[in-house]
Protein backbone atom coordinates (compact mmCIF):
# COMPACT_ATOMS: atom_id res chain seq x y z
CA UNK A 1 0.00 0.00 0.00
CA UNK A 2 1.03 3.83 -0.74
CA UNK A 3 1.08 5.44 2.95
CA UNK A 4 0.95 8.92 3.60
CA UNK A 5 2.49 9.76 6.78
CA UNK A 6 1.24 13.21 8.27
CA UNK A 7 3.31 14.30 11.44
CA UNK A 8 6.58 12.63 11.18
CA UNK A 9 7.51 13.49 14.59
CA UNK A 10 8.25 10.00 17.47
CA UNK A 11 5.27 7.90 16.81
CA UNK A 12 4.93 9.02 12.56
CA UNK A 13 8.43 8.40 12.65
CA UNK A 14 8.62 5.12 14.26
CA UNK A 15 5.14 4.05 12.22
CA UNK A 16 6.33 5.26 8.70
CA UNK A 17 9.78 3.62 9.59
CA UNK A 18 7.80 0.11 10.09
CA UNK A 19 5.24 0.11 7.77
CA UNK A 20 7.83 0.60 4.80
CA UNK A 21 9.96 -2.52 6.45
CA UNK A 22 6.74 -4.41 5.81
CA UNK A 23 6.78 -3.45 2.20
CA UNK A 24 5.07 -0.31 1.97
CA UNK A 25 5.25 2.50 0.07
CA UNK A 26 5.45 5.10 2.95
CA UNK A 27 5.70 9.20 2.12
CA UNK A 28 7.24 11.00 5.11
CA UNK A 29 5.60 14.70 5.46
CA UNK A 30 4.98 17.39 8.64
CA UNK A 31 8.06 17.25 10.13
CA UNK A 32 9.65 20.21 12.27
CA UNK A 33 12.56 20.37 8.93
CA UNK A 34 13.19 18.98 5.71
CA UNK A 35 16.38 17.69 7.04
CA UNK A 36 14.23 15.92 9.38
CA UNK A 37 12.37 13.86 6.89
CA UNK A 38 15.16 13.05 4.73
CA UNK A 39 16.73 11.50 7.62
CA UNK A 40 13.66 9.19 8.55
CA UNK A 41 13.36 8.14 5.00
CA UNK A 42 16.52 7.52 4.83
CA UNK A 43 16.50 5.47 7.75
CA UNK A 44 13.62 3.55 7.00
CA UNK A 45 14.73 2.53 3.21
CA UNK A 46 12.78 0.23 1.38
CA UNK A 47 11.72 3.01 -1.40
CA UNK A 48 10.52 5.31 1.60
CA UNK A 49 10.28 9.03 0.29
CA UNK A 50 9.84 12.49 1.40
CA UNK A 51 7.10 14.82 0.18
CA UNK A 52 4.49 17.94 1.53
CA UNK A 53 1.62 16.54 3.57
CA UNK A 54 -0.55 17.28 -0.46
CA UNK A 55 2.48 15.56 -2.50
CA UNK A 56 2.15 12.57 0.16
CA UNK A 57 -1.55 12.27 0.49
CA UNK A 58 -2.06 12.48 -2.93
CA UNK A 59 -1.16 9.26 -4.42
CA UNK A 60 -1.98 7.79 -1.05
CA UNK A 61 -4.21 4.81 -0.03
CA UNK A 62 -4.02 5.26 3.44
CA UNK A 63 -3.31 8.48 5.20
CA UNK A 64 -1.51 7.95 8.65
CA UNK A 65 -2.30 11.06 10.96
CA UNK A 66 0.43 11.32 13.45
CA UNK A 67 0.40 15.04 14.42
CA UNK A 68 0.10 16.69 17.73
CA UNK A 69 -4.33 17.83 18.51
CA UNK A 70 -2.87 21.22 18.03
CA UNK A 71 -1.56 20.82 14.50
CA UNK A 72 -4.68 19.28 12.97
CA UNK A 73 -6.22 21.94 11.41
CA UNK A 74 -2.67 23.14 10.03
CA UNK A 75 -2.16 19.66 8.82
CA UNK A 76 -5.68 18.83 7.21
CA UNK A 77 -5.17 22.01 5.27
CA UNK A 78 -1.89 21.41 4.06
CA UNK A 79 -2.99 17.98 2.89
CA UNK A 80 -5.98 18.80 0.54
CA UNK A 81 -8.55 16.79 -0.19
CA UNK A 82 -9.06 13.60 1.40
CA UNK A 83 -12.32 12.19 0.15
CA UNK A 84 -12.47 8.52 -0.16
CA UNK A 85 -8.97 7.50 1.46
CA UNK A 86 -8.54 5.77 4.83
CA UNK A 87 -7.37 8.05 7.26
CA UNK A 88 -5.72 5.95 10.07
CA UNK A 89 -5.65 8.54 13.50
CA UNK A 90 -3.22 8.02 16.35
CA UNK A 91 -3.41 11.88 17.54
CA UNK A 92 -5.16 11.53 20.74
CA UNK A 93 -7.02 14.95 21.45
CA UNK A 94 -4.56 16.26 23.58
CA UNK A 95 -4.15 19.77 25.41
CA UNK A 96 -1.25 21.48 24.97
CA UNK A 97 0.37 20.89 27.89
CA UNK A 98 -0.15 17.06 26.83
CA UNK A 99 -1.65 16.85 30.18
CA UNK A 100 -5.34 15.81 29.89
CA UNK A 101 -7.83 15.34 27.09
CA UNK A 102 -9.61 18.25 25.60
CA UNK A 103 -11.98 16.69 24.87
CA UNK A 104 -14.09 13.16 26.18
CA UNK A 105 -17.45 11.27 27.82
CA UNK A 106 -19.61 12.89 25.11
CA UNK A 107 -17.36 12.88 22.16
CA UNK A 108 -13.87 12.02 21.44
CA UNK A 109 -10.85 13.25 19.17
CA UNK A 110 -11.21 10.56 16.49
CA UNK A 111 -15.30 11.58 16.28
CA UNK A 112 -14.12 15.71 15.91
CA UNK A 113 -11.50 14.75 13.02
CA UNK A 114 -13.91 12.54 11.38
CA UNK A 115 -16.72 15.48 11.43
CA UNK A 116 -13.79 17.98 10.03
CA UNK A 117 -13.35 15.88 7.22
CA UNK A 118 -16.55 14.06 6.65
CA UNK A 119 -15.58 12.66 2.93
CA UNK A 120 -12.84 10.49 4.22
CA UNK A 121 -12.92 6.94 6.65
CA UNK A 122 -11.29 7.77 9.50
CA UNK A 123 -10.19 4.67 11.90
CA UNK A 124 -9.13 5.52 15.05
CA UNK A 125 -5.74 3.04 15.88
CA UNK A 126 -2.33 2.52 17.50
CA UNK A 127 -2.98 5.67 19.94
CA UNK A 128 -3.13 2.62 22.93
CA UNK A 129 0.40 1.43 22.60
CA UNK A 130 3.73 3.92 23.39
CA UNK A 131 5.84 4.01 20.71
CA UNK A 132 8.61 2.63 22.63
CA UNK A 133 7.03 -0.83 22.29
CA UNK A 134 6.73 -0.91 18.45
CA UNK A 135 10.15 -2.05 17.17
CA UNK A 136 9.95 -5.08 19.43
CA UNK A 137 6.60 -6.21 18.65
CA UNK A 138 7.84 -5.90 15.27
CA UNK A 139 10.84 -7.77 15.64
CA UNK A 140 8.89 -10.55 17.28
CA UNK A 141 6.00 -10.60 15.05
CA UNK A 142 4.42 -14.38 14.66
CA UNK A 143 6.01 -15.27 18.36
CA UNK A 144 2.45 -15.92 19.88
CA UNK A 145 0.16 -15.19 21.62
CA UNK A 146 1.07 -11.21 19.89
CA UNK A 147 0.18 -8.27 21.69
CA UNK A 148 -3.09 -7.17 20.98
CA UNK A 149 -3.83 -3.42 19.40
CA UNK A 150 -7.57 -1.85 19.14
CA UNK A 151 -9.29 -0.03 16.32
CA UNK A 152 -12.60 1.51 15.93
CA UNK A 153 -14.15 3.04 12.66
CA UNK A 154 -17.48 3.45 11.13
CA UNK A 155 -16.39 2.54 7.42
CA UNK A 156 -16.05 -1.37 6.75
CA UNK A 157 -13.08 -1.05 3.90
CA UNK A 158 -11.07 1.62 5.79
CA UNK A 159 -11.24 -0.87 9.12
CA UNK A 160 -10.21 -4.02 6.84
CA UNK A 161 -7.34 -1.88 5.53
CA UNK A 162 -6.27 -0.58 9.41
CA UNK A 163 -6.43 -4.53 10.52
CA UNK A 164 -4.38 -5.08 7.81
CA UNK A 165 -1.61 -2.65 8.58
CA UNK A 166 -1.42 -3.52 12.32
CA UNK A 167 -0.97 -7.64 11.52
CA UNK A 168 2.06 -5.95 9.29
CA UNK A 169 3.25 -4.41 12.63
CA UNK A 170 2.98 -7.97 14.89
CA UNK A 171 -0.16 -6.92 16.83
CA UNK A 172 -3.21 -8.87 16.77
CA UNK A 173 -5.78 -6.33 15.75
CA UNK A 174 -8.86 -5.96 17.57
CA UNK A 175 -12.20 -4.54 16.07
CA UNK A 176 -13.90 -2.58 18.94
CA UNK A 177 -16.88 -1.28 17.29
CA UNK A 178 -17.79 2.18 15.80
CA UNK A 179 -15.60 4.93 15.89
CA UNK A 180 -17.40 6.41 18.91
CA UNK A 181 -15.91 3.61 20.88
CA UNK A 182 -13.08 6.27 20.62
CA UNK A 183 -14.60 7.87 23.45
CA UNK A 184 -13.09 4.60 25.52
CA UNK A 185 -10.17 3.96 23.48
CA UNK A 186 -8.71 7.28 23.79
CA UNK A 187 -9.12 7.49 27.79
CA UNK A 188 -7.50 3.47 27.47
CA UNK A 189 -4.88 4.86 25.39
CA UNK A 190 -3.69 7.62 28.15
CA UNK A 191 -4.65 4.66 31.14
CA UNK A 192 -1.79 2.56 29.31
CA UNK A 193 0.59 5.79 28.96
CA UNK A 194 0.04 6.24 32.37
CA UNK A 195 1.43 2.66 33.65
CA UNK A 196 4.58 3.07 30.69
CA UNK A 197 5.73 6.55 31.82
CA UNK A 198 4.50 7.41 35.25
CA UNK A 199 4.79 4.38 37.26
CA UNK A 200 8.63 3.12 36.31
CA UNK A 201 9.97 0.49 35.48
CA UNK A 202 10.10 1.37 31.66
CA UNK A 203 7.92 2.60 28.59
CA UNK A 204 7.84 -0.87 26.63
CA UNK A 205 4.22 -1.58 27.44
CA UNK A 206 1.45 -3.54 25.57
CA UNK A 207 -1.52 -4.94 26.43
CA UNK A 208 -3.71 -8.79 24.94
CA UNK A 209 -7.26 -8.78 25.29
CA UNK A 210 -8.90 -11.96 24.76
CA UNK A 211 -11.22 -14.43 25.16
CA UNK A 212 -10.20 -17.47 27.63
CA UNK B 1 -10.51 -10.19 56.25
CA UNK B 2 -14.06 -9.76 57.08
CA UNK B 3 -15.66 -8.53 53.86
CA UNK B 4 -18.46 -6.48 53.69
CA UNK B 5 -20.79 -7.17 50.26
CA UNK B 6 -22.77 -4.28 49.47
CA UNK B 7 -24.86 -5.21 46.51
CA UNK B 8 -25.07 -8.45 46.49
CA UNK B 9 -25.95 -8.87 42.66
CA UNK B 10 -24.22 -10.15 39.28
CA UNK B 11 -20.97 -9.22 40.03
CA UNK B 12 -21.21 -9.08 44.13
CA UNK B 13 -22.82 -12.43 44.44
CA UNK B 14 -19.48 -13.46 42.17
CA UNK B 15 -16.80 -11.62 43.84
CA UNK B 16 -18.44 -12.48 47.36
CA UNK B 17 -18.21 -16.39 46.63
CA UNK B 18 -14.70 -15.93 45.71
CA UNK B 19 -13.58 -13.99 48.17
CA UNK B 20 -15.30 -16.73 50.99
CA UNK B 21 -13.58 -19.70 49.06
CA UNK B 22 -10.21 -17.72 48.99
CA UNK B 23 -10.58 -17.59 52.52
CA UNK B 24 -12.11 -14.45 53.82
CA UNK B 25 -15.12 -14.24 55.91
CA UNK B 26 -18.12 -12.31 53.59
CA UNK B 27 -21.25 -11.08 54.33
CA UNK B 28 -23.40 -10.45 51.90
CA UNK B 29 -25.90 -7.56 51.83
CA UNK B 30 -28.37 -5.92 49.76
CA UNK B 31 -29.72 -7.95 47.31
CA UNK B 32 -33.45 -7.82 45.80
CA UNK B 33 -34.30 -10.42 48.88
CA UNK B 34 -33.61 -11.70 51.93
CA UNK B 35 -34.11 -15.52 49.82
CA UNK B 36 -31.17 -14.26 47.46
CA UNK B 37 -28.81 -13.39 50.34
CA UNK B 38 -28.82 -16.98 51.91
CA UNK B 39 -28.73 -18.56 48.70
CA UNK B 40 -25.90 -17.09 47.97
CA UNK B 41 -24.04 -17.25 51.17
CA UNK B 42 -25.24 -20.91 51.32
CA UNK B 43 -23.62 -21.61 47.77
CA UNK B 44 -20.53 -19.41 49.10
CA UNK B 45 -19.92 -21.81 51.83
CA UNK B 46 -17.13 -21.08 53.76
CA UNK B 47 -18.75 -19.18 56.50
CA UNK B 48 -20.81 -16.79 54.58
CA UNK B 49 -23.28 -14.66 56.07
CA UNK B 50 -25.98 -12.63 55.38
CA UNK B 51 -26.63 -9.20 56.92
CA UNK B 52 -28.39 -5.55 56.78
CA UNK B 53 -25.65 -3.42 55.36
CA UNK B 54 -25.02 -1.75 58.34
CA UNK B 55 -24.31 -5.33 60.05
CA UNK B 56 -22.09 -6.16 56.99
CA UNK B 57 -20.37 -2.69 57.13
CA UNK B 58 -19.84 -2.68 61.15
CA UNK B 59 -17.30 -5.68 61.71
CA UNK B 60 -15.61 -5.20 58.32
CA UNK B 61 -12.16 -4.56 57.50
CA UNK B 62 -12.94 -4.08 53.57
CA UNK B 63 -16.00 -2.95 52.00
CA UNK B 64 -17.07 -4.04 48.34
CA UNK B 65 -19.56 -1.98 46.73
CA UNK B 66 -20.99 -3.49 44.07
CA UNK B 67 -24.35 -1.69 43.48
CA UNK B 68 -25.80 -0.02 40.47
CA UNK B 69 -25.02 3.59 40.25
CA UNK B 70 -28.41 4.37 40.98
CA UNK B 71 -28.45 2.89 44.28
CA UNK B 72 -25.23 4.37 45.73
CA UNK B 73 -26.82 6.73 47.83
CA UNK B 74 -29.16 4.48 49.14
CA UNK B 75 -26.40 2.13 50.25
CA UNK B 76 -24.47 4.25 51.56
CA UNK B 77 -27.20 5.64 54.36
CA UNK B 78 -27.80 2.08 54.97
CA UNK B 79 -24.36 1.10 55.95
CA UNK B 80 -23.76 3.60 58.05
CA UNK B 81 -20.55 5.07 59.12
CA UNK B 82 -17.68 3.95 57.50
CA UNK B 83 -15.22 5.86 58.38
CA UNK B 84 -11.73 4.53 57.86
CA UNK B 85 -12.76 1.66 56.23
CA UNK B 86 -11.24 0.40 52.98
CA UNK B 87 -14.04 0.67 50.39
CA UNK B 88 -13.45 -0.92 46.71
CA UNK B 89 -15.64 -0.11 44.31
CA UNK B 90 -16.62 -1.97 41.17
CA UNK B 91 -19.73 0.35 40.57
CA UNK B 92 -19.31 2.50 37.29
CA UNK B 93 -21.46 5.35 36.90
CA UNK B 94 -23.74 4.34 34.45
CA UNK B 95 -27.17 5.73 33.65
CA UNK B 96 -30.24 3.89 34.31
CA UNK B 97 -30.50 2.23 31.37
CA UNK B 98 -26.85 1.31 31.29
CA UNK B 99 -26.06 2.82 27.90
CA UNK B 100 -23.27 5.49 29.19
CA UNK B 101 -21.36 6.77 31.75
CA UNK B 102 -23.19 9.57 33.73
CA UNK B 103 -19.79 11.28 34.27
CA UNK B 104 -16.49 10.99 32.82
CA UNK B 105 -13.56 13.15 31.44
CA UNK B 106 -13.23 15.75 33.71
CA UNK B 107 -14.13 13.84 36.38
CA UNK B 108 -14.97 9.82 37.43
CA UNK B 109 -17.66 7.71 39.12
CA UNK B 110 -14.66 6.78 41.88
CA UNK B 111 -14.19 10.41 42.44
CA UNK B 112 -17.89 11.08 42.83
CA UNK B 113 -18.22 8.11 45.13
CA UNK B 114 -14.93 9.56 47.30
CA UNK B 115 -16.15 12.46 48.09
CA UNK B 116 -19.48 11.04 49.30
CA UNK B 117 -17.67 9.52 51.61
CA UNK B 118 -14.50 11.72 51.98
CA UNK B 119 -13.25 9.67 55.67
CA UNK B 120 -13.32 6.26 53.90
CA UNK B 121 -10.36 5.16 51.49
CA UNK B 122 -11.95 4.59 48.35
CA UNK B 123 -10.03 2.17 45.83
CA UNK B 124 -11.50 1.43 42.37
CA UNK B 125 -11.23 -2.13 41.15
CA UNK B 126 -13.07 -5.08 39.79
CA UNK B 127 -15.02 -3.04 37.13
CA UNK B 128 -12.65 -3.92 33.94
CA UNK B 129 -13.42 -7.69 33.87
CA UNK B 130 -16.67 -8.98 32.86
CA UNK B 131 -18.31 -11.20 35.72
CA UNK B 132 -18.40 -14.20 33.36
CA UNK B 133 -14.43 -14.51 33.32
CA UNK B 134 -13.99 -14.51 37.08
CA UNK B 135 -14.91 -18.18 38.18
CA UNK B 136 -12.11 -19.00 34.94
CA UNK B 137 -9.78 -16.89 36.64
CA UNK B 138 -10.14 -17.63 40.39
CA UNK B 139 -9.65 -21.66 39.18
CA UNK B 140 -6.59 -21.40 37.01
CA UNK B 141 -4.70 -19.00 39.52
CA UNK B 142 -1.70 -19.87 39.66
CA UNK B 143 -0.98 -20.70 36.04
CA UNK B 144 1.33 -18.02 34.58
CA UNK B 145 0.49 -15.46 33.15
CA UNK B 146 -2.09 -14.45 35.26
CA UNK B 147 -4.56 -11.72 33.82
CA UNK B 148 -4.22 -8.29 34.52
CA UNK B 149 -6.92 -6.47 36.84
CA UNK B 150 -6.15 -2.60 37.29
CA UNK B 151 -6.84 -0.28 40.31
CA UNK B 152 -6.55 2.78 41.67
CA UNK B 153 -6.59 4.98 44.73
CA UNK B 154 -5.28 7.53 46.73
CA UNK B 155 -4.74 5.57 50.56
CA UNK B 156 -1.97 3.63 50.23
CA UNK B 157 -2.63 0.87 52.86
CA UNK B 158 -6.21 0.84 50.81
CA UNK B 159 -4.33 0.15 47.90
CA UNK B 160 -2.27 -2.12 49.06
CA UNK B 161 -5.42 -4.21 50.70
CA UNK B 162 -7.03 -3.95 47.33
CA UNK B 163 -3.67 -5.73 45.85
CA UNK B 164 -4.13 -8.45 48.02
CA UNK B 165 -7.58 -9.23 47.03
CA UNK B 166 -7.11 -9.17 43.42
CA UNK B 167 -4.64 -11.21 43.76
CA UNK B 168 -6.58 -13.69 45.92
CA UNK B 169 -8.85 -14.17 42.59
CA UNK B 170 -6.08 -14.96 40.48
CA UNK B 171 -5.16 -11.75 39.17
CA UNK B 172 -2.35 -10.28 38.33
CA UNK B 173 -3.40 -6.58 40.29
CA UNK B 174 -1.30 -3.46 38.47
CA UNK B 175 -1.68 -0.61 40.49
CA UNK B 176 -2.46 2.19 38.26
CA UNK B 177 -1.99 5.27 40.08
CA UNK B 178 -4.17 8.01 41.72
CA UNK B 179 -7.92 7.70 42.21
CA UNK B 180 -8.84 10.02 39.43
CA UNK B 181 -7.29 7.38 36.72
CA UNK B 182 -10.89 6.19 37.50
CA UNK B 183 -11.30 9.16 34.26
CA UNK B 184 -9.65 6.00 32.41
CA UNK B 185 -9.74 3.02 33.79
CA UNK B 186 -13.80 3.46 34.04
CA UNK B 187 -13.76 3.96 30.27
CA UNK B 188 -11.85 1.21 29.54
CA UNK B 189 -13.88 -0.82 31.94
CA UNK B 190 -16.95 0.21 28.90
CA UNK B 191 -14.17 -0.82 26.25
CA UNK B 192 -13.35 -4.31 27.37
CA UNK B 193 -17.35 -4.88 28.33
CA UNK B 194 -18.08 -3.70 24.71
CA UNK B 195 -15.65 -6.19 23.52
CA UNK B 196 -17.24 -8.77 25.90
CA UNK B 197 -20.74 -8.26 25.36
CA UNK B 198 -21.19 -6.59 21.96
CA UNK B 199 -18.66 -7.78 19.27
CA UNK B 200 -19.78 -11.50 19.54
CA UNK B 201 -17.68 -14.35 20.51
CA UNK B 202 -18.33 -14.89 24.11
CA UNK B 203 -18.39 -12.60 27.20
CA UNK B 204 -15.37 -14.40 28.93
CA UNK B 205 -12.57 -11.99 28.16
CA UNK B 206 -9.92 -11.01 30.12
CA UNK B 207 -6.79 -8.35 29.34
CA UNK B 208 -2.84 -8.72 30.50
CA UNK B 209 -1.21 -5.29 30.25
CA UNK B 210 2.72 -6.06 30.50
CA UNK B 211 6.43 -4.63 30.04
CA UNK B 212 8.21 -6.99 27.49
Amino acid sequence: MRIAILGSGLIGGKLGALFARAGHQVTFSYARSMDKLERLAAEAGNGARVGSPAQAAKGADVVLLAVHWSRIDDVLALAGDLSGKTIISCSLPMTNDDKALTVGHTSSGAEKLAAKIPQAHVVSAFSTTPGEVLFGVFEAKGRKPAPTLVYCGDDRKAKAIAAELIADLGFDPLDAGALWLARYVEPFSLLVASIAYDRGGGAEVSYRIERR
